[in-house]
């Protein structure tokens, strides 16, 4: 019996975000399903700036009725890159779409960096899973502020990369690209870090049954669910030629909650910094089986049913959320 | 009507090679296969010093009883790097395994860089395939020395690479790493680029049922590549865990013979040359449909059955060879 | 007149450093210079490990007698690349030579980077100059989790790099070549950069009527430095040459107390992240004059009379200190 | 006794160049200097196109009166890199400024890289020196074509690189940098290397007193190197700010023809190839003596008024040219 099978209770977990439509999503899930613990949400510059990603968390944790968790705002700008964000697919507000409320809740005055090594340190070791949607930057700085997170964390599951796909270049992915120092740092780190890449999340698309789905729950959160997914529907045709819009970051959410909502293998992963080609690839050698101590795994196939349901049902638990 | 379809007869190829266990099938196969005229065949440094990879040249094409073919022998050290043989898989002599006999055929005087050249420039515009299955030295320098041969040429076959899959490090294929500069310039060149990497050449195993095929041609030619699938099978179990050994350079000719023999598709592809964990890398972008002028594909899909059957009779065809 | 004449009274500074043996003379110097007010003194990794160059820190304090001045920790690797001191230089315990006394100064409990923050952020903006002797992942750290310390800083004046010298490689400095993103970070910010490198440190050597001058002082923290300058002459000319020891990091410092003791010019530099044989340099682009907005400049000629008698002269204002 | 004392009579030349106002002067310099027997010149793509600098060169040799020396056209582009050339310096033409006759030379049908190989191998090994002043590209070729010219060259003198000078970026030359894979392949071979860099070139101005003394000599050739400073005075001082022009190609002849002009130093020297801020650059590694097999050297300090006496030398014993 291992340490992880033992852990009694709901998982309990930092989300690490840049909303972002899909990381609105993956909120949502955190909040409204029953074994997560929503430990605290930061905030990192990615999908649009600092101050734009920042105030969207606020925005969906007052729609989504969240009250006591720590919001805490983290890097404005990546390690060593110049900031790189997403307008062509979240928009000017890094979250279009939606009419947003005015957030009622207030921003912890720590640095997310800080409310990080804090909230890992307080806890048990072996319990607090990170769950980063985002680029990396603000875990790294927690990892090289604080060294003994590596060891206390029970693992990182986070979206990003891809073992054969890329999005932002042939074989890179956005939230890696966009701060691979901050990734390299992540990933060679001697904690699980379990990959939920593009590999999976192209599979995790908002297809019109899952929309009308969405919408069948007939609540404000769903209603603004519905809504950021039209609007994502949109910027993912014109900007990559999909026909329904990958739904990337609830599904690292989901693994935590469920790991058997997708396969994973185990395989080691590491980032290229130097590629004129390839800067930001999180490159995955299946040459030969994994060694013993690799502790990396990717995802690989998830199942698109069960995945939804989970989304739905987490609507369905948050229920309607009367404004304060 | 395209140029393509009009070409009568055979398909005139220019063979630059390694040998190699499976180079010298493929020098079998396009000796054997009624389709193909061999017009030259050329060696560079590769699975083994370039000393080496021409004696094996010259004395398969002995045991294929070649004759009025020119031989020649072209750079004995990659572009920029330093030389990387492949012992480990081809064994001290680079073809290690079978009895070698004294080769009776003599050496082109002209260097391979200038026998690729005359060659091609001695035929007409489009007549010409060149099938490389090495490192990609002498067709570079083919290249910058007779820019004109870009334009010349038909098309490019060549074995090298992988999109998906690499040998030499986690996703580069040694052909293409062991001179990544010189793969650069072949991949950039406007003409017509077929690889056939490893995605595809990992299906070209030579099984059982395979050699046991080969075995029953009966002839010393097809005795010749039972025991290089021996000692190949021996080689790739122990160096890189396969059950049966992937013959890669005939898939090429085979290609050249007849490309429903696998599916290919049409995609951009590059070569990374400064990646310190990505070195040599065929970065193929799949994020679009390739564009219009998109003069790279990849094989994809290898119709096993088809390619041995041609290896087969290629082995039948040459019959037995009188020793000279 | 500008904003730099008219501040009234001492320099204050932050000495961050790995002690090592230069940094021990820079910090002795900071200490018994009447126009230095040094605020905190922080540590990190370089010479040797962060526990080395931390408890080194925390042994000159106490020999130097200072009380009421900040200790503290700061990162114990850099940002992405791996640990590399400098034993051949410094010796096991990063500062060998002088037997070194139990400390009596306590750790702050803080990290550097808070220390840093803390400290620059209390002060009045435009009084504080960062003088780091090390590597600078403090430094960098402290700029990611708090950009508005650039702006607040008077300015950066650290020791490292080289415009036309190396001693790591044929072309970079120590200090930065263990962390040369951090140092990415440091030159790219728009605060006012001095780079007090090799060109100009490798005048500041201890020759024999400098050792002679500073045993004349007479007392403990005299001893101590000349039995540092023992050593270190001994390591300097056993790995890399040398006559006398060039003592490089009170070089940083003298320029604080005394912008006179040496020359610079304003030029463009910036840190090479991905050369082979360059990683780490510090390229200054003196092809044109700098442009107006040039924020960086590098330490050209040295006074070496006048350095030296700053840290004689500091030496006799330290005096005897007492064991508490 | 060394080898190079014996050699008896005028030293054979190849120069393979890219005029270009400095080669042309180059050119003259090695005619008319009567320690010079110039086997051969070749052309690369550089200053301007192949087809620009090779007209150039055969109007050069036209003017100068040159016979029975081959001039054979080289590559047209960089091995790897794309194609760069430098009208800022040279003009439209690559040779802008004096009216240019209709060559009278025939171009040999041979490529640069065989003539030159063809040269090196038909003379005694130890006797011919490969004078360089353009991008690398054909000497590399022929490196890799035909190993063997490495041990038959005497050495080769080239103009190109800098230690503590760059041109065409902060610390890269243009030469080395249109092409830092042909110079990484020439610097690594193990060759005699003197690079008479920028650090030598940059002293070689063509000051109002040397422009007179040219003058002085009152003939067509003298008018037409004149009116090729008057051109080149101008750019280099709207381009790169310089009061007078630096001469660069003759310094390298010069070098050959009389190595007191300068002084050297032996110094390991290679060329980066990854480098953002460094690529092209020259890096020479002067923190200890050079190893006692180092075969590089650099040229350090001119002899200004012996340099350019060659030069005027040169043109008075070219005389007046009959057109033919
Ligand atoms: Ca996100
Ligand atoms: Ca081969
Ligand atoms: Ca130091
Ligand atoms: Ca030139």
């Amino acid at each position: 019996m291992d340490a992880t099978s033992v852990t009694p209770g709901p998982k309990k977990i930092i989300l690490d975000c840049d909303p972002g439509h899909d990381d609105a999503v993956a909120l949502l899930l955190a909040h409204g399903n029953p074994d997560i613990e929503l430990l605290a949400v930061t905030t990192v510059v990615g999908n649009q700036t600092l101050e734009k990603v920042t105030r969207n968390a606020l925005a969906v944790g007052t729609i989504a009725g969240i009250t006591g968790v720590p919001f805490a705002a983290g890097c404005d700008r990546p390690l060593v890159r110049s900031i790189e964000t997403a307008p062509d697919i979240h928009g000017e507000s890094g979250m279009d779409g939606p009419a947003q409320p005015e957030p009622t809740i207030e921003l912890d005055p720590r640095h997310a960096v800080d409310l990080i090594i804090d909230t890992i340190m307080a806890h048990e070791p072996g319990t607090v899973t990170l769950v980063p949607t985002a680029g990396l930057t603000n875990i790294a700085m927690a990892v090289r502020k604080e060294p003994r997170v590596v060891e206390r964390v029970k693992e990182v599951v986070l979206m990003g990369g891809g073992y054969h796909v890329g999005n932002w270049s042939a074989v890179a992915e956005f939230n890696i690209i966009i701060d691979p120092e901050a990734a390299h740092i992540v990933f060679n780190e001697k904690w699980p870090v379990v990959m939920v890449g593009l590999d999976l999340t192209h599979q995790a698309l908002a297809t019109p049954d899952v929309v009308a789905q969405i919408e069948a729950v007939g609540t404000g959160p769903a209603r603004f669910v519905r809504e950021l997914m039209d609007f994502f529907a949109q910027t993912y045709k014109d900007a990559q030629g999909f026909d329904y819009p990958p739904v990337h970051d609830p599904c690292a959410v989901a693994y935590v909650i469920d790991p058997t909502v997708m396969t994973t293998r185990k395989v080691p992963v590491n980032v290229e910094l130097q590629g004129t080609l390839t800067l930001g690839m999180t490159v995955a050698d299946f040459r030969a089986p994994a060694p013993e101590d690799c502790h990396t795994s990717v995802a690989v196939e998830l199942d698109h049913g069960k995945f939804w349901k989970l989304v739905t049902d987490a609507l369905v638990r948050i229920g309607e959320v009367e404004a304060k």
